[in-house]
């Protein structure tokens, strides 16, 4: 099941994220069933505001000549730089752990023709939740609010 | 002349790129007069598709506790990754070299309230002109064409 391996990948990269003292938010990018590469927000370990997970999972995908068979998992819903990541890079399909703690940019990638799959898993929403109670300044300071 | 620093510091950062084999973007942020960090396109340098020129200036930069006092130059129109960056930054104001070789997503910009002003500066216009000619896989690889 191409969707759950991808999932699971990206919620394992959230909680490595967690563990690390960081924002729990973990992403995969994932081709023919396969995960090519996963990536979590680093911006407390690496001190890189831009290293939201999706943005990580593709840097760590290095080069690709097309993402047009590719889909991106993401444990929570994509921010306006993420949303324009996927749309630049062409990517067709997302899949979204959760919306509840934070509604992204769903419309805007809908607007582009991305499908975009929202999952309402618990474990993103109890992760988040805890995470923005426990961390509020954090929290703010990666969505710039 | 806040603008001419930050435009000349972004149009040194994409010379630099372009004599490093890479593709000739160059971005600079900018607070009260004074260039806070500067970018380039890194994806042949580092082989990383998220190094945009924008992008690689705000990772300079780190972590900021807010944009609102920022200005973002660039030597080309930002595409939907880094539009979606400035949006969620929320950067409030965007200097572009040029918008002839590449379109960009200025109406997203400006739709979501970002002021964008495009300089149409030759030497920007002549340095893509130039690349986009000699390097039309490369271009079209970073703009997922």
């Amino acid at each position: 099941m191409t969707r759950d391996i991808g999932f699971e990948a990206a919620l394992e990269a959230a909680r490595t994220g967690l563990a690390e003292g960081g924002i729990p938010i973990g992403a995969a990018l994932v081709r023919g069933g396969e995960v090519l590469a996963v990536g979590r927000n680093e911006r407390v370990q690496n001190g890189d505001p831009i290293a939201h997970g999706e943005m990580s999972a593709l840097r760590a995908a290095g080069r690709q000549a097309t993402y047009r068979d590719t889909v991106l998992y993401t444990t929570l819903a994509p921010c306006a730089m993420c949303a324009g990541t996927i749309v630049q890079f062409k990517i067709p399909r997302v899949v979204v752990g959760e919306q509840r703690t934070f509604p992204g940019e769903l419309e805007l990638l809908r607007s582009r023709g991305v499908e975009v799959e929202v999952l309402d898993d618990p474990r993103c929403v109890a992760m988040m939740e805890a995470f923005q109670r426990d961390q509020p300044a954090l929290w703010a300071e990666d969505i710039a609010e």
